[in-house]
């Protein structure tokens, strides 16, 4: 008998650049991407991965690395991984891949990580109209906990998970793809009814060459940006310590690809760059199940390869028992009524709970990057009583070192408060950067 | 000393209609509408409630009573209920309502309930295209526990909460609604992005005097379908035993009204009458906090009545250790990208945990019911990876009697499966109601 | 289809004595007590208890009742409840008796407890030596929730659960039991090991005549104090809703008594009448496993008989996140050291706990109550490392107003501190009471 | 700023002895026994550990290793580590230290651990008696999860823990320790209550020159084998990730050793080399509370120094919602009745558990040895109702691969059950070990 000490199947050095590693890392979804390493179901394998950003962003005072970021060159993922089975058979288009995440965490020696709000004209983000500036918090990790010198006053517990994790889509689906999100990019303009809400952000993210470190295929090759039918970025916060993914399968071998690590996120990763993102590593194990996708799917549109994979959340968590709850509803801004728009309904929640946990002495970007990453949980209340939708956004109040629940005594806080942190890093809008036009502007 | 026994304050006959009872339900918002009862800060009280149709839906095998539902008369509420402090001053306007909920359940001698899909003539659901006919399942109660003769094999313990809790509008309140609502009527045919997702359902639920039991103010009372600023319809599924709400105070005495029992629901309620809809009791404890509004709340519009209520939710909840998680992205059934829009998405996470369980021998019917009220989590896990949003539906293991998390060994479920009851109370979609015009017609 | 309200089979009327109810009360065990209700299997019914003393403690602020209780009266049971299945066939001997809590309380109206450290010349606890005066604290629930005017600064969740749920014991059983706790009573004074420790209360609670109300039988009738082979006082905190009890089957119909109603008790209800006693209900539903006990028991001694029930803890607790841990290890107070005996050990850990907390602000008698009937956890940690065992006390930390951990920063609690009640009920410890000898005398 | 990597202080060689490690291991208490390493409070560090046999038992079939290790020679520990301030003073004897475990681990490249029952002649267990045989289990890990060839059909997430955490005994306390149990082990004969139940172990484990790797002192150094006042072998099985310890200081610099690194332990540790046994690492932070004993800890014997530690317990444990719970009471094998004895119940509560999981298909030995292990809780439910103390044994259900639970139906498991494992390696009990004389001989 041997113990399984995880095999070290992709490494990482972190001082060098992503296109000098060992084994080339990739930053687009396409089926020809030619995998680094091969593995055997049952078996444990370690996979490192560079945070999503490839080291752009520093851990320091100035906000200017997110502002000018080059959003054309995210995420670096590892991989792709090729599963073959006990006997040496690859995994087949239609079986799904059962990817159990044994263990994980962030490189040794590397434990520490940012979250971001980007600028308005470089990314955005969830309420980029009331937050257009870049800024960033540092966030160092001691053990399980993580804090920050920007966001005094709170400490917690990461739930830590890849932010991506998904198989390599073929050639049919990578088509569907393109062709459906370059028509949103099209038609967007005219039929957007989100655009008062959401307006100058990119509609879609469609491939470019620029920033693709493919070579080839490089006009094809999908960002990585959205979740799709292959998983990818699903920024599913409770994806942690014995979770199982089951990923269908595209092409020969299953070509799984792996990054965007997050020591902690909340549900809906609101500032965009809203985990706190970090390098790290994840110890996986594969299952295939023959023709899994026949068996436990069901294509949700026009084509067999419209499904999406199904995941199975571990039993370790952080336990939290009090929770102070925000809601929204599906009104906005300028008191226009949505109809079940659970977006502008969550988008309210996230509001809400910013306006009051800035009472507590923390400016709202603050509080906005904390909604982002710390673990706080984003429901659907309601969906279905016309015109609102209810969304509702959870806090644990046990990560503040102060009570921030309303108090009914007298003794309710007044006067002056604690100040928190006023000096987050920030680059003020200063209007430099090239103007996205408003999608609205026609409308 | 003295136990603090709670003093019956709104008690319910069964056998009687909401008109006859001893103190008068209502079914809208109006500031108007006379408090029945007057409560203490401090003080328990117990609060009897019928079910939200006021027993329109009987325990039976026929889905007529549904499809026939005369919706202009819910939800039947029992208040308001005016509230003044130790010294008898009433809570004022701009005062926060501190409402904890210190027990609630079944009336005793009523423990069943009722879980229905609307048919799309009438009311409709969240998935009314794929569901268009008037169903319903009876679930009786074994304690915390309920069953169902109509989806066999599961059994959950319900996290019970009312549906509905809520202060009185102001009058300028009451008129902020009816025109953000009028207007979202009046506009939706031109504008509605929605319509080929959610078409057919009513855009709003404007005042009607049809099945209004206020006698006069019916023209301009709220309906009571949508959560608001003043709480209401919220349907947040974890307001259990030890939450707390904490209302905005808009009229003297805050004119508390609680109505719409579920013995359990899911996180968005989808099948619109989705909950385990039953009458039920609630003991309460209320506190003032004095200017609360302005101390805890911000105004998220152009007034500063625009506010929303917070919650705190109980220690006390069913523990499940085990989840399946379904995904959905903004890609509609047709294969159409829409922009980062979590309906859409919900939408498709719920259509994904339907297809799949009906593998285990249930109908598409029975799921979409079950997954309507058993305790299953709907989350916002991406909303700014553009174009997709990604939201999931986790539903707890432990619920069914048998396994169905997918199968990595090879011995999986083929052939044909249990039939877990083919035979759900169900009314034909005959067409014979009247048709509403489909919204999206001029589009 | 009829909704399965439960049947009411054993009312209790509050004002009445417990030889006054309708259906007769009884305080001890013995198979030719008659049962006074019989039940189906997988019926739901409801059966009403009075708390174990039957209102000798009053709700006021003193103690004199706590030090002159009979405590050769106590507890009053309801029951027995004979239980056949569904062809009428009644619960055999040999079978195992499966007993479901549905739901539980207080009784209605009598929303109150009382929590009592006994005088050590009438009953005594496990600290009889450190608080040998009689002392009481009233409890008073909000829902879910108790609060203690005799103990401010703390509210907590109950978990509600029956410390007595029992079958009637066979003749055979009844004679073992005698047998075996008579040998103790004789030759305790010479062999007791713990004399030192646990010296001055009885040492075991043989059948007395005195205070008996079945009338014949009562010479060999078995004391309820003491968990046996049919379940009875087992106190499992953790026995609330949604739980199962499989109890063995000695006499024809099973038999069933249940009493002792807890509104919240912590591990080991450590001062004797530790738990929040009260009235209460329970609903219940039974099924038998035939031929259970060969199954699914194993006798641990000279007969059959000598067997113990198996419970099932149901998926409904309070979560509490953050736990205080006191340690005890088994040398004394004398510093003698004992030989792996978690009993010192435990109560070692029990009165660091009692030290600790009366820091802040408590007298130790206000922290020996609280520790006996809030949701604490004594745990047996080690029992193997010779000579110590180590036995471990968990208090979660949020039932208190005021954050009890050390603090690691500078600013300690110094000076004098907030006296949370001087003034509990108390008897003083005159020695007016006859004094028992002390067991240790001649050792 | 720099981000806070762990500092590698204590680094364990896996192919070098404990001798020739280049920090010297050591494996008893002693207050000058000098330090290895120094660290600063706020700073985080990493310590690696042996497993406590030091690589004596070996990743294989056979238990002759467990049969034949000298017990003189463990628990080998790290350390001695040196703590001071910020300003670089140490800390005081008088002081409390708080050691915050923030991550912890097996050794990278060395994932597995064992389990084992010792030979009644060689330590023994717990349940020696029924147990007299050497045998071991070899445990796999994966990420979180264990799972051992010789106990098939159960794998579980470890709650990972360091068994010892302890400070440095002054002379004095480790006199008081010597005297103590000395005393024990020459009175142990005459009055030992438990030696029926008990008999056959070393009573205390005192000093012994032999297997000692410290050189001098060796005739006075305590033992590592119990929990004492510095903390020691507690073996509390929740202080994992995110927990802190606040050890009494009772030597200049408070001189921390940690070892005894357990994957997963059951309450009680019951097969004395009862958890997965493993080598190890810990990232730990330290705190000093100046003067903090006399603010928190109440001297609980003659001396100030008869004291003991104080545990919080970390968010992040594995959620387990479904218990089966096993009960036992003071009343041995023989039938006889012992006198609320917490270790009698125990006992009993344990072999209920054995009994009837051995009826799925496993031998009693693997029952025994899983029971150690896997994440069980034991309680102290009564420990007042005279004269049977209650202990329980409450067992996650969902560990197994098979449901568990009694079956209410009638298909109940009835002939040969699956056989789970019948080959656990083992070395029958010949009697060929110098026999221990029996401490009951004489009574």
């Amino acid at each position: 008998m041997a113990p399984p000490t995880p095999r070290l199947i992709v490494p990482i050095d972190l001082k060098k650049k992503p296109w000098q590693q060992n084994l080339p890392l990739h930053n687009r979804w396409h089926p020809e991407i030619p995998p680094v390493a091969e593995v055997k179901t049952g078996e444990i394998f370690r996979v490192e991965m560079v945070d999503w950003t490839a080291r752009a962003i520093s851990d320091d005072n100035s906000a200017l690395d997110v502002k000018t970021l080059d959003l054309s060159t995210v995420h670096y993922l590892s991989g792709p991984i090729r599963v073959v089975d006990r006997d040496g058979n690859p995994a087949k288009p239609g079986d799904l891949l059962a990817v159990e995440i044994c263990n994980l965490g962030p490189l040794p020696g590397d434990e520490w990580g940012f979250t971001a709000i980007f600028d308005r004209e470089n990314g955005g983000g969830f309420l980029t109209d009331h937050f257009p500036c870049a800024t960033k918090a540092i966030w160092y990790f001691e053990g399980i906990y993580a804090y920050s010198p920007h966001i005094p006053g709170v400490r917690f517990p990461g739930l830590t998970h890849p932010g991506i994790v998904g198989t390599a889509p073929s050639m049919e689906l990578l088509n569907i793809w393109n062709e459906r999100e370059r028509k949103l990019e099209e038609t967007g303009l005219q039929s957007l009814k989100l655009c008062e809400v959401l307006h100058s952000r990119p509609l879609a993210n469609l491939p470019s060459t620029k920033g693709c470190v493919l070579g080839k295929n490089s006009k094809e090759a999908a960002r990585t940006i959205p979740g799709r039918e292959n998983g990818g970025n699903c920024d599913i916060k409770n994806l942690s310590r014995g979770s199982k993914v089951y990923l269908p399968v595209f092409v020969d071998g299953a070509n799984l690809s792996t990054g965007d690590m997050h020591f902690s996120q909340g549900d809906g990763e609101v500032a965009f760059c809203g985990a706190i993102e970090m390098s790290g590593f994840l110890e996986l194990k594969c299952e295939i199940i023959r023709d899994g996708m026949k068996k436990y799917l069901t294509p949700m549109g026009p084509t067999p390869l419209h499904v999406n994979p199904i995941f199975e959340i571990g039993p370790v968590e952080p336990r939290f028992s009090e929770w102070l709850v925000f809601e929204g509803i599906s009104v906005d801004e300028s008191g226009r009524q949505h109809y079940l728009d659970a977006s502008v309904a969550y988008k309210r929640a996230v509001l809400n709970a910013i306006d009051y946990i800035s009472k507590f002495g923390y400016s709202k970007e603050q509080v906005y990057l904390l909604l982002s990453c710390c673990p706080c949980e984003g429901r659907i209340s309601g969906i279905v009583d016309a015109p609102n939708a209810v969304a509702t956004l959870a806090i644990p109040i046990a990560i503040f070192d102060q009570d921030i629940r309303p108090k009914t005594s007298d003794i309710v806080p007044t006067g002056p408060r604690l100040v928190r942190n006023p000096g987050l890093p920030q680059c003020s809008y200063d209007g430099n950067l090239p103007t996205t036009k408003n999608p609205c502007a026609t409308t």
